[in-house]
């Protein structure tokens, strides 16, 4: 299961306290998780948030990416270590050394650390650095799930995915909302498999399958300081997939994630699946999704089962893409609702009370598309957001 | 009060029946609005969404305004007139015609129209037209206020200010909730004077008053397909002022109005003032503080009265602005919460209870600075804007 469905790994998910246990005393939360890649080959690509205020772990990860080797990777929830200063990154560099140090072997170099939570907040590391030795000692070929739920913060179910080929797996977990545009749950996501592939093929991959999956999913329109998605290989498979096998497959496993993520969103009563078509380009067609996506009104009128194409292209008259407003055409749920920039079907018509709601948005410019998935924007998203830290 | 308190103006504010009547029968609900420019002089100057999705009355008062010449303005609650198609334009082309005819001695070509509610429906000629009779028979010097009365959407309050210097008057009303990022409720504002300037004196006088003010309030950021400025001069001052002292009266009053517009936002609890200082450059400053005005996670939190400063950082981090992370310094209510992009003074010793927040963010880059007005995000804001069509 999650990062222990490929050979070669090994995880655990522990309660070390990191988290502030349960006021009922029934025991702790969990809280950190780790996992080792055993090898053969220990071959690693990452992608890391855009956010230029990077948290400590993700300025160290980018590092220890750069060589193309990862053996290990220990998370934490109950803390982002983000705008924590030189002493945040002393912390991170200090876990690091630790996990190396317990499992014998490793370097620190070669050691991802990543982490989510609040900002601004030092690091129990008296907990943490103990919970480090503990998380080693359970260990295990079936310790995936435990570090899926281990890695949780606001996230209402843990988050797992994993496909197999000929003789070859890909597996992962993941935890949050989104990545170019996270909610406060960070996206944390670590993929691994038994494929035997140099670091330079997975970072191809992994790159290619984020850029269409966790890119194009937005909850809130929020980017956060701790975004981190690996992708660690065992080789232990033996088997050296086509490359564009691979490809697929993890594009595959991202996928699953990112519409589980989408579908855990806080406060979230919709997921909105926004297309748009007959773009002049890709990018173009990106452009007017992300806007629709982070339209506030418009997510707002989808939690109230409104079809209010009005907001859509409002939305769209915001980009600087290709169209002529007059040509505009939006569907809601099928039923083409605007046409040519001007009212269409009848809005009577479309049925919005299931969870997933489909925005169609044809620029009548060109041939490319893209898809966006998003949330509405709901009181329990305000509730759960305002009350978070207080 | 507010359009007639500058000489040579008289305006008026009826109910043509373009809204619907309230259920209990109590008469009509105000809904058109017309200012007229009695001269000498009809000079005149706009400011129009950026929206390239534009509602018919936007196209043809752009058109109008170029000509420098404004005789009259009429405005309507009840219905957007966006995404209209030809039709709607066609509406817009014999509302203008109209005021015309019942004004005499006017041309269509010089007479403004504005609209402002639901997209996507067409106008109910029937009553509108029939309206501009009424209303032009009920023009009067002191019609101002019934007229920002007539033009109100979602707003609790009409919105208008005025202020006299040596013998000339800037006056003014106003609707919506913000200009290049308006909710919903699209901001409409006319403002008049008896000051004796050509349009280009007043285009150059609004603009710069448009650029400090309107254009940095941000109440959610999505911008209308409706937002109109006009500034409409008679002249019946005589009085020729100098450049630098109406183009400060003319701020003085949009600022005014901006900040009535923000305190009356959708759902609101909290008019946040964000003041980005230290940048290297306005631009960048602008850039700084519409990235944090529009960050939901942030406007939450400040609901929630959490002194959340990570998300300040975070929001920061998103822009091209000139900073470095470890720089960085955010104070909420004066309490220097992030100094060095890390943890500052306690922050419980913000004091948030009141309505208005103020946010500083020091960049560390520079001397430019700028101030951008917000608001929270409340489950009000969500029920109101999930509501509204349906």
């Amino acid at each position: 299961m999650s990062v222990t469905a490929a050979q070669g790994f090994t995880a655990a998910g522990i309660a070390a306290g990191i988290k502030a246990p349960p006021a009922n005393g029934s025991g702790g939360v969990p809280d950190l998780a780790l996992v080792v890649n055993n090898g053969p080959r220990r071959a690693a690509a990452g992608v890391f948030t855009s956010n230029r205020v990077k948290a400590a772990p993700v300025v160290w990860s980018e590092q220890v990416l750069k060589g193309g080797t990862v053996s290990a990777v220990i998370l934490n929830s109950g803390g982002a270590n983000a705008c924590t200063g030189p002493l945040g990154f002393q912390d991170t560099h200090a876990t690091a050394e630790k996990v190396a140090e317990v499992l014998e072997g490793h370097s620190a170099g070669e050691v991802a650390v990543a982490s989510t939570g609040l900002i601004g907040l030092r690091l129990p590391m008296d907990k943490l650095l103990p919970g480090v030795e503990r998380a080693a000692a359970e260990l295990t070929a079936h310790g995936g799930e435990k570090a899926a739920i281990a890695i949780k913060t606001t996230d209402s179910v843990h988050k797992t995915a994993q496909l197999s080929r000929d003789g070859w797996t890909v597996g992962g977990m993941a935890k949050g909302a989104g990545m170019l545009a996270p909610g406060l749950a960070t996206m944390l996501v670590v993929l691994t498999t038994d494929a035997d592939l140099p670091a330079a093929d997975l970072d191809t991959a992994l790159r290619a399958a984020t850029r269409t999956t966790f890119d194009r999913i937005d909850s809130d329109g929020c980017m956060s300081t701790n975004d981190t998605v690996l992708l660690l290989a065992s080789g232990a498979s033996g088997v050296v997939p086509a490359a564009d096998d691979f490809a697929e497959a993890v594009r595959t496993v991202c996928d699953d994630l990112a519409r589980q993520l989408i579908g855990d969103a806080e406060g979230a009563s919709k997921d909105i699946r926004i297309e748009v078509v007959g773009a002049a380009s890709e990018d173009d067609a990106v452009e007017v999704g992300r806007s629709i996506a982070r339209n506030n009104l418009l997510k707002c009128a989808i939690h109230g089962e409104d079809p209010n194409w009005g907001r859509v292209l409002s939305a769209i008259g915001t980009t600087s893409a290709v169209f002529e407003p007059d040509r505009l055409n939006v569907a809601i749920n099928d039923i083409w609702v605007c046409k040519n920039g001007s009212v269409g079907e009848d809005r009577e018509l479309v049925d919005m009370r299931y969870r997933e709601v489909r925005i169609t948005a044809d620029l009548a410019a060109g041939t490319e598309s893209a898809v966006i998935w998003a949330n509405d924007l709901t009181a329990d998203y305000v509730h759960e957001n305002s009350a978070y830290s207080s």
